[in-house]
């Protein structure tokens, strides 16, 4: 297909030309109500800011300029159907899970998962067997699935309905699924999985890791506004199964999401697949190259280390960089933003940079202004370690999704839980693997666990549980 | 609390003006990295379409400036406690239903309900009991519950968990509501409205209708983009209740809502709340006169009639106009779209105006155009008119929410699905109450009232029930 077309875009455009009456919502009137001292940045944008009126279609039932729109996006990634999402990947997420899954079914999950996955598996009611990840003990973060465990896995709980996978995780590591997926297919087992940081990955030159819809996964979900220019919220979900029932992807799309979609929203998905598609191989050679000569210059900077794994493919638009000064990940963060310099994460001891597909701004002024900034720090290798190896193992639920919805919830200290099963989720930074899933066992192990992270330095998100205690399910 | 603030929409604005170095998602990178012939519209607003920064809150657990508008929000309404939403009054729905409801919880449901109430049933597995509304005969319109008969069905039925409310209608139709929820609340029973249409009755003056917030509601879900200058997509839900669990609705909302929620929206529905508050009463008094003028001089329109109905309290921002010339009510709508008229809806006899709480445009020049375009059409009073009189009743589904995902579904003619159980929705135009539901039994009656509403003219949405059939469960 031609690729240089922009149908959604072009159809609104033609509608906003036409100095259009508005009787129809939004109340906004295509811009023309709204505060005086918010105009200057909506007006523009708030032209196309529509309603299903003639001639711009229905996200829900496609037929026009959207279906051209999300056919070009399919043909550009090379997938069966295409489709645009407006309520972000986690509706993406919620909906293939639901799609596939029926109450009860067994389901292999990736531990290191979004949130969205486990909101998923929840609504869902499915029994899920988590897996551990692997670990870059250099960069101290957790990867992905190693392959001939999650093989193993596969094989052993071969009557699973579905495999859930997240490539590449947040920080761009990208691990090897071709085989995996093509073993599980051997058992009709689905797979699905969360690519939300890879909507790049669609480009067509093999500058950039591959898409999990090129190693034959059956549902892919993708955050376009995370590495494509689309605008927060932006997703693409391609279908691409022989094992699911598309209708029933369809129809978990309307349950989820919003029946007045957003049209700039849309359009942004138009213009997102454009802007990828139309991205030449020597604009993107000449953006690595910018982003190699940024992170040698990061490198040299004596309180800073760029994290390189050549054990893994890492996405080139992510740098994380390590702490090598008295500076947590945290501190080094903040630090940055009394530059004007704002970084994707932190954790305890890295930053994260994302990068884009065209690079607009002189990297070599932000380097320098990061350098003056750290030149005063002492170096000292104070990095919050894990030292011992993770075991690769599998994990079931103690209470299944069923049960917990008639079970009361009490807050014990973390003494008397041993023995209990957790009613929260407790995710240590690093390694970022949940120690403790909703509905899991408490054992001596994961206390010891839990203390012996604390004391290295590891940050955890929500309430402080070693103050305030941990929800269990009562008896 | 003084109203005259914008937290949130501030906070974006500040982060702007610091001419930030973006090293974070989304991809545009502040609106740098863009399609060229988009940038003209997207670029201002894509200034403030960020992640969750230092110093711009988090929706999902919100205690900074987020939390400082959803307070003056609720303020201004007068509820307990405002969400801000960002997945449309879907999301809204859905979350107040599965925070109520246990799956087969008995269910009280006003039957002329928004899909997404029905959606929300079906997730919850509830048993839901559908109450018929009313109908004016003028109109052709399906209005809402009447008073006596919701009191007779929530005393009849009170033992059930909740009361589905959707008021007012697409076409601005109140019913009163007061009495009704007092009595269910005398059972403990939750009383959850869609209020979709009505977030401007949060005026403080008492010029509009009044909202269900000031009627007891617990739960009160509305599209501040429906008639307030929010963006497409952007809701409100007010919670006031002692009934249901408010850890629940948050839970849910987190559930079925992007985990990165897009800033411009986010900020819209703080800028939606600032108009409201600070439009005074004489403004809205202007606003109030120059409809009740444009209304009467589109009633002088020949080939017009503008619907008034003083058994109702109608929303004046909401005007129906019926056909009195040989055109359907679609035509008419088509006809005006050539004049760059663009109205909301269409149904066979009438077209819907939503109008904007400030008028910026000349409403005369407006009636001057749609009057030249109709004078040649002759006057003919053919309207698509429901004679016989519904019958107030209430009915249950024949299968379950839990049964019916098990069973298979095959397609039948009409004449062969008298006795089986439809898997879809029948929604006739007028009068736009569903005549069946998925899971309900289709006797003769249905199929009787199925071909006289076709053969006065009435509209079905979907699919061709007469050519294609019906979608029925098997056995």
């Amino acid at each position: 297909m031609n690729q240089d077309k922009l149908p959604l875009y072009e159809a609104l455009l033609a509608y906003k030309n036409k100095n259009p009456n508005s009787f129809h919502v939004p109340g906004h009137k295509n811009g023309l109500v709204f505060p005086k001292q918010a105009e200057d940045l909506y007006r523009s944008l708030l032209s196309i800011d529509v309603t299903e009126l003639t001639g711009l279609d229905d996200l829900h039932y496609p037929s026009g300029v959207i279906k051209e729109a999300e056919d070009l996006a399919a043909d550009l990634y090379g997938s069966n159907k295409c489709f645009f999402l407006v309520g972000g990947s986690t509706v993406g997420n919620l909906a293939m899970i639901m799609a596939t899954c029926k109450e009860g079914d067994t389901v292999l999950v990736q531990r290191n998962c979004h949130k969205s996955i486990i909101n998923g598996l929840k609504l869902a009611k499915v029994r899920p067997i988590f897996i551990q990840p692997d670990f870059d003990f250099v960069a101290q973060l957790v990867t992905g699935l190693n392959e001939s465990f999650a093989i193993e896995m596969v094989k052993y709980y071969y009557t699973a309905k579905a495999l859930i996978l997240t490539r590449p995780n947040y920080y761009g590591y990208t691990t090897k699924i071709d085989e995996i997926i093509s073993i599980a297919h051997q058992f009709n087992m689905v797979v699905l999985v969360d690519e939300a940081h890879g909507a790049h990955f669609g480009h067509r030159s093999e500058l950039l890791p591959k898409s999990a819809i090129h190693s034959g996964a059956d549902i892919v979900v993708q955050s376009a506004h995370k590495t494509l220019p689309a605008m927060t919220m932006c997703s693409y979900l391609h279908f691409n199964s022989q094992l699911v029932d598309i209708k029933k992807v369809k129809y978990y799309l309307q349950v989820f999401q919003s029946s007045s979609p957003s049209y700039p929203l849309m359009a942004s998905l138009d213009l997102s697949r454009y802007y990828l598609a139309m991205l030449t191989n020597a604009q993107l050679q000449r953006t690595l190259l910018l982003i190699e000569q940024f992170q040698a210059a990061l490198n040299e900077i004596p309180q800073l280390m760029v994290i390189r794994n050549n054990q893994y493919v890492i996405d080139p638009l992510k740098i994380t960089v390590q702490s090598m000064c008295d500076l947590s990940g945290f501190q080094l963060q903040k630090l940055l933003e009394e530059e004007n310099i704002f970084t994707e994460l932190a954790d305890a001891n890295n930053v994260l940079f994302v990068m884009p597909l065209t690079i607009t701004i002189d990297l070599l002024v932000v380097v320098e202004k990061i350098k003056q900034k750290l030149k005063d720090f002492k170096i000292k290798n104070k990095i919050v370690k894990i030292d011992k190896k993770f075991f690769r193992k599998e994990t079931g639920l103690e209470i299944s999704y069923e049960e917990r919805e008639s079970l009361e919830i009490e807050v014990v200290s973390l003494e008397q839980s041993v023995g209990k099963v957790t009613a929260e989720e407790i995710i240590p930074y690093p390694p970022g693997i949940p120690l403790l899933l909703d509905g899991e066992k408490i054992e001596t192990a994961h206390l010891e666990q839990l203390y012996r992270l604390k004391s290295l330095g590891a940050y955890f998100q929500g309430t402080d549980v070693f103050q305030n205690g941990l929800k269990v399910y009562k008896n």
